[in-house]
């Protein structure tokens, strides 16, 4: 391969999405000369298959629900149909300006933009259409794709992931959602107000599993009362075609039909071929192994993202990115607390959590050093007016700072930005309840449950 | 009067608004005995007559405007129009359920309820229904009324205040609104959902006039872009009577005719015929004056909510009650900073901030000394997919800490619960931009914005 000689950068990067661009973005700004390799568009899955495309499809999903129970707030509305074909144009609008914008900011910052699809080939370059691209540092930011299971071959009609339902020609009467996860159930809950049938199957013992137990049952709760059917507790044994659609048979011998099966068992990192281990860099079960600071075991390389095993979301990519740019250009970084990242799930309702679970607190801290305090919604005016119903949990150590901060109800998760300074401050209760929260928000419900956990609880019994 | 001579409460609180109801609860807590005289309803403005019901008609509003416009995300919806028994119906029904709420909580603490208009009879009772009710203390907390102007007189049909708009039989086809203050625009807002003909007149120079200019002329281009009008920097002269509504006349001769006037100019304090001046209390154009731990002059009595002339806010009123019940229970109290109490206007976009405009932080700190920066919403992804426009901006004392954030956009006020944080903590733009926020919510934006004024965008240009 023929070098190009005349070109060393600071910083080449693989794989354009979250981790990769924020890279750029911040390199950049900092002096740094970068080129951002990309096979696809810009942004990556956040942008073209996942955070932002799957948005849109559950506010398409709001506003049907809403129109359907308009009459609840005193509008007279009829609720005809989806029009999908419409909604992906909204959808697809929405990246297309995003995509436009990111474009735009990186040709800004004089980022080089290099497309095709790279190979590491030593520990300062990358192959990429033909051209040997050299740099001082590599970053490694190749992502992830949708899993599957053995056996259960995605055919992208019937048996589809998550890139093939946010661009399905149809709204389909019936959907089996293979896994309760993050993924599992935003799809479970746009497909629900689209009007589809769907049964979540999820082999661990509740839905979003990795959430606080109590933010799940409430979850679980919401959607029986939508209609959204799950089977809990059993795994999934295998999937065989019908005249019209899959059956889905579990471990028990339970089976499942519909007219789609949608598997969202998770994400896996994309580090085969691309001569990752070739050239020393340490990878298990697929993920690039890094330290604190994402460097891998081969000085010159480091790794962001969903490459690498630490949570699965676009803005912990950024803030590894932006980590990663920061060291390289000589400033002092911190590794990130992964605790204090926010996580929401944008199901209806709600799902959003930072700082440790119920459980995990008692692990950390012993069982009797941990106190738990539930919030009900249903004392708070705005939550009332919205018609949605939830909860706030706050686990705090005896004595000490809030470290978990639970929610469930519609639009929570604009409430984790204020949960996740609480977290990130050590906050005592006290400390919060003392502030004042705007009246009638849904924003109160957290001054409220921080008042009633330092021991003076105004819109709540005692 | 013959005394009750049986019981010496130690807190009697005349008014059962969120002042008087929160000092209630909290002083009840605290082991008080505490009775409470309400002439109306328990609650207050805020439950009856403000906060909540109004903020029930703009989520009907909401829904109305979603179903006009369900086309533009995919969904097939006809708006048909407004059954306004029904909007009150749902309306009612969530004041109804927190008015439950409320009534048991204070049943739950054991306050004593007092049904019937009081007054002070001495600086240590109050009369009310031929009985007298003493206190070793007792707290002021009658609240606010709707104003009006010399010569204007309400009718309560074309010429309305906000307590007959919360209830007005029709949806009328046009709408004077007199005041472009907090109620003026949520009214103007409301209305124009419903599908109103709206002019919104306001004397001084901009839309919400104590808020930043910026937010004011962001919510100018929303209003204009909706169709809602208005009139700035000229003064109301005089409103007469038509054949089929009213004629209002400005003091520049400009005519504006409608089938009704809402006059939305404030509301002023209840401090009338209440024997407060009697017993030696001070009160200023209606105001009762109070110190920062806001006691009256005379020492056993105290004062709170809309009657003393500290922000008109039902939350404001909460935690004055609440210091008031403390300090009487003989626990240490701060004063509270007003500056961090968060404001929210719930208008269609809605406008929200904490601490200092810029101009306001340019005359406590030096024109030199204050550094702002706006983050435009246009870069943000939920609201893209909201499809909602506005902005954050931030004021900065110079390499110091955030003093103001001022807030435009549908949902944005749900965003002052981290803001408040932010400026109460005194937080650094650095600090707060080093920690992560979640993508892709409305929350990030605030989190981009601390990234920019940190001096490392992410989404947004240098």
């Amino acid at each position: 391969m023929a070098n190009d000689a005349n070109t060393v950068f600071d910083l080449v990067i693989l794989g354009g999405g979250s981790g990769g661009y924020a890279a750029a973005l911040r390199g950049a700004q900092l002096g740094l000369d970068v080129a951002l390799i990309e096979k696809g568009k810009l942004g990556g899955t956040c942008l073209h298959n996942g955070c932002i495309p799957t948005k849109a499809l559950l506010h398409a999903g709001e506003i049907a629900d809403q129109a359907r129970e308009s009459e609840q707030f005193g509008v007279k509305a009829t609720f005809e149909g989806i029009d999908i074909q419409a909604v992906h144009a909204y959808k697809d609008g929405v990246v297309s300006g995003l995509f436009k914008g990111l474009t735009g900011l990186l040709a800004s910052r004089k980022v080089t933009i290099i497309e095709g699809e790279g190979k590491l080939s030593s520990p300062t370059s990358v192959d990429v259409a033909g051209r040997r691209v050299e740099g001082r540092h590599i970053l490694l930011a190749t992502g992830s794709v949708p899993r599957s299971l053995p056996g259960l071959e995605i055919d992208g009609d019937r048996i589809i992931s998550s890139d093939h339902a946010l661009t399905l020609d149809r709204v389909p009467k019936s959907a089996i959602v293979l896994g309760g996860g993050v993924i599992g159930v935003e799809f479970a809950s746009a497909w629900k107000s689209f009007g589809t049938e769907v049964t979540v199957i999820e082999g661990l013992k509740h839905l979003v599993p990795a959430e606080d137990e109590s933010s799940s049952k409430l979850l679980e709760r919401a959607f029986r009362k939508r209609g959204i059917k799950f089977n809990l507790g059993t795994f999934f044994e295998k999937a065989e075609y019908t005249d019209t659609g899959v059956k889905v048979t579990l471990a028990d011998g339970k089976t499942f039909e519909a007219e789609v099966l949608l598997v969202a068992i998770g994400r896996g990192p994309v580090s085969q071929g691309l001569g990752y281990e070739e050239q020393g860099v340490t990878v298990d079960r697929g993920f690039v192994q890094v330290d604190g600071e994402m460097r891998t075991g081969v000085p010159t390389i480091s790794a962001v993202g969903d490459l690498v095993p630490t949570l699965q979301l676009a803005h912990v990519g950024f803030a590894e990115g932006i980590l990663v740019a920061e060291r390289l250009a000589g400033l002092p970084v911190v590794p990130i607390d992964y605790d204090g990242v926010p996580r929401v799930t944008y199901c209806h309702p709600e799902v959003a959590s930072v700082g440790l679970t119920e459980a995990k607190a008692k692990e950390k801290y012993g069982d009797d050093q941990v106190v738990s305090l539930k919030y009900n919604l249903g004392g708070n005016g705005k939550s009332k007016i919205l018609k949605t119903a939830g909860e706030i949990k706050l686990v705090q150590v005896k004595d000490g700072a809030v470290v978990g901060v639970h929610m469930v109800g519609d639009r929570m998760g604009e409430q984790i930005g204020e949960a996740q300074l609480i977290y990130n401050w050590e906050a005592l209760p006290a400390e919060v309840a003392q502030l004042i929260h705007a009246h009638p928000t849904q924003n109160e419900a957290l001054g409220e449950a921080h008042l009633a956990l330092a021991g003076k609880p105004l819109h709540a019994h005692d």
